[in-house]
């Protein structure tokens, strides 16, 4: 029987996360440009992050919607990520995640990507674990719920798809 | 003008890619599996070795389609990953991965993963540069060709949509 | 000769950075703790992107001011650090970085170390080059510009003892 | 008392493990070419991979033998790794392992290293415990087992002598 | 209780620390040389290494004092550090740690930088410990040994007040 | 034409070369120990920091003889390695490099293993170039020149015959 009083219910803000790389060499290919794994590692760790603020447990990636990487980034610059939790089902929580890529010489910014990020918080069984309820203030913070919502419909039912064609191969 | 000739198409079997990774402790988070993100960035490697081996020419990451996590991979275990080109357009290929956690003691498998990678090849000015057609020649392969053509229909509109959210803030 | 208009000043907010670190395996020493070469490492990079973003062009470290580390950071644990510009000199700037440990399943916080870096800005030989003044807006930011003046004394006084002493062995 | 039921033997094709990497600056000295150390801790994971599926068990390294580096590996190339087990002792078996470097640009290939890494299976005290036989099947595998056995030989001298030096100093 | 029996005293040269590495293009920024961050983390790395020696005890960093960086390190050099213990108190200890660049194409050094790291050594439960004395020989070390001690009194002054700060926010 | 002005011989102690470990979460398999590969690429980095010195010019390995684990090296130890350079040809030479862990709370020493590197001097067209001399002085330093003229006989004879399986396949 577990004890710990959590809270009921948590603002966005209570667990935005911002995250900021420099492009290293280690990060770039051999053109000079950023790796497109190595920007989905970071919104990984930025998304769990965040996800683990707002939990209060263990978390672990569910899954991450299409990526779209619109401008390359290249050695030298700085990279941006901010992550909110957008909305939250009984044990999970799906993160958004924005990455903007930023010459620091020229101060041109470039919005590099954008993320959404399920996790699932776990007991100390290593079992789903309930979570507080995002409880969104803003007009943005409630559009991002919504949709949000919706998106979390589709992905239930590709998973489904995917775990089916798993148990009949 | 560029005088190299290259292949007109060329096979899957001809750029099929198969890469191993042992789970390190630095691949892994604080309970022991590995993070969602280290997953994305050996699809990424993987992908991308692929599409170099069919374009024989730079490539860089452009998409990635949504990517369901089905089972934790733990510390100790094999990963294989397995990438071919599924479909070409002119100067862009859809690489498909499939990842297998494999726990080397009991000789269980778990398909833990597949994706969808869009790769563009590069010229030496980092302009779009034309590619050998994927010449499918299995059933499974001439599948996979179709589906992917209509996966790149709906990436081409996401693709067109966060653009235009882009120019017009 | 060089056209570029510069900034003749920057407010710090124009620089102010933050940065995110979950604390992996690879962080940790036998005990399961950071060890403070990677706290160090952390600042460094910090306070190279604070010095970026306000100097636009390429810095080096020259010299970091006494670190105390205050609290252990253990696995699993968040790690932020907050980085403002507190005062330049024509071709210097002193960062300053805080960075904050917290218990993501407690949610306590711990204020681990506090650092001084100084930075200086290159030109495209690698010269020393001209930087915008740093303009302290807030009570705290001007008490921050003039501590960091005091600071910037002593560290001459101890450079030039330093070099004198590597010349005449 | 152990009672996991595990094979008499195995074919080397049921263990056969293929890595691949690309070449990253991470990889490279100050001359753009891969570090000898670096293809070195790349074969022991294949190898390590390989013994690990052939024997279901925690293996170590206990030897490598002579490698020479027959051409340089560049930024940017694919490496491709392939692990075979040659020869199976009561406890320890012998691995191949061949590394083939690609320029992937012009689709050239280049047999750059060969291993022969011998590993020893460790029961849960890390002490050495029984391995399945291998079987080899083709001609080819049949020779690579009587070449396998003939190396050990030259082995264990080899590391009884160096045995014996580190017990009379 | 603990029996185990430990040395009263040792000499500086019985954990005399020493420690190369060649700057690869991991450690260095888009500039070529190495980030200050990575200097500081193979400092922390020597002083860890030279006190585990000295304590035959668990330890970890308590402090770094100022350091200035009086010279870049470019890729492809060597960086060599020597670590000594300098001082001991009841359960912690202060090393001094030298770094010398080296070009070795042309055989020039450079003396980089200097740091005073205090270590404390931690029993099993992680409580400060008692070490042995440092029982300083040569002429040299008398010195560093009543330098040490100036400092300390100067780093328990200033870590008070850091902590008393903390504490009354 | 190359007009600098290189030293005809060397002493083996001008270019002696010691590296010192903490064996980190990163470098340890499952089982909590080093490895092999992991010793291989710090065997690889001591003798080419060591030839390098030597040589004066970029250094790429050639090859490695065979190598015994015979001790296995835990999380939290120590690793020491020495390299020297034994002998030298036209335009390269052997180090041998010694690896000794350590166990920092008991103080016990294992020699681990020992390696003999072969590395080429380059020019500045990556063409073979030629080296000073190894003089060797004391007993031991021209009993090691002995040894590492027979092994690079065996050496010639080996690569050659590698050399020629890849030309008739």
């Amino acid at each position: 029987m577990e004890r710990r009083v959590q809270a009921k219910s948590k603002k966005p803000a209570e667990s935005h996360t911002e995250m900021t790389e420099i492009v290293l060499p280690q990060h770039t290919n051999a053109l000079g440009t950023v790796f497109g794994g190595v920007v989905m590692s970071w919104v990984d760790i930025a998304a769990a992050t965040c996800a683990l603020r707002h939990c209060n447990r263990s978390v672990v990636t569910a899954s991450i919607d299409a990526m779209h990487f619109l401008a390359p980034i290249k050695l030298g610059w700085v990279v941006n990520l901010k992550a909110s939790v957008n909305f939250t089902a009984t044990s999970s929580c799906e993160v958004g995640v924005k990455v903007i890529a930023e010459n620091p010489i020229t101060e041109e910014y470039f919005h590099t990507a954008s993320a959404f990020v399920t996790l699932v918080a776990l007991d100390s069984h290593g079992k789903p674990a309930a979570i507080p309820k995002i409880d969104p203030q803003t007009d943005e913070e409630k559009r991002r719920y919504g949709d949000g919502e919706k998106r979390r419909q589709h992905r239930i039912a590709t998973r489904k798809a995917l775990q089916n064609r798993r148990t009949h191969p």
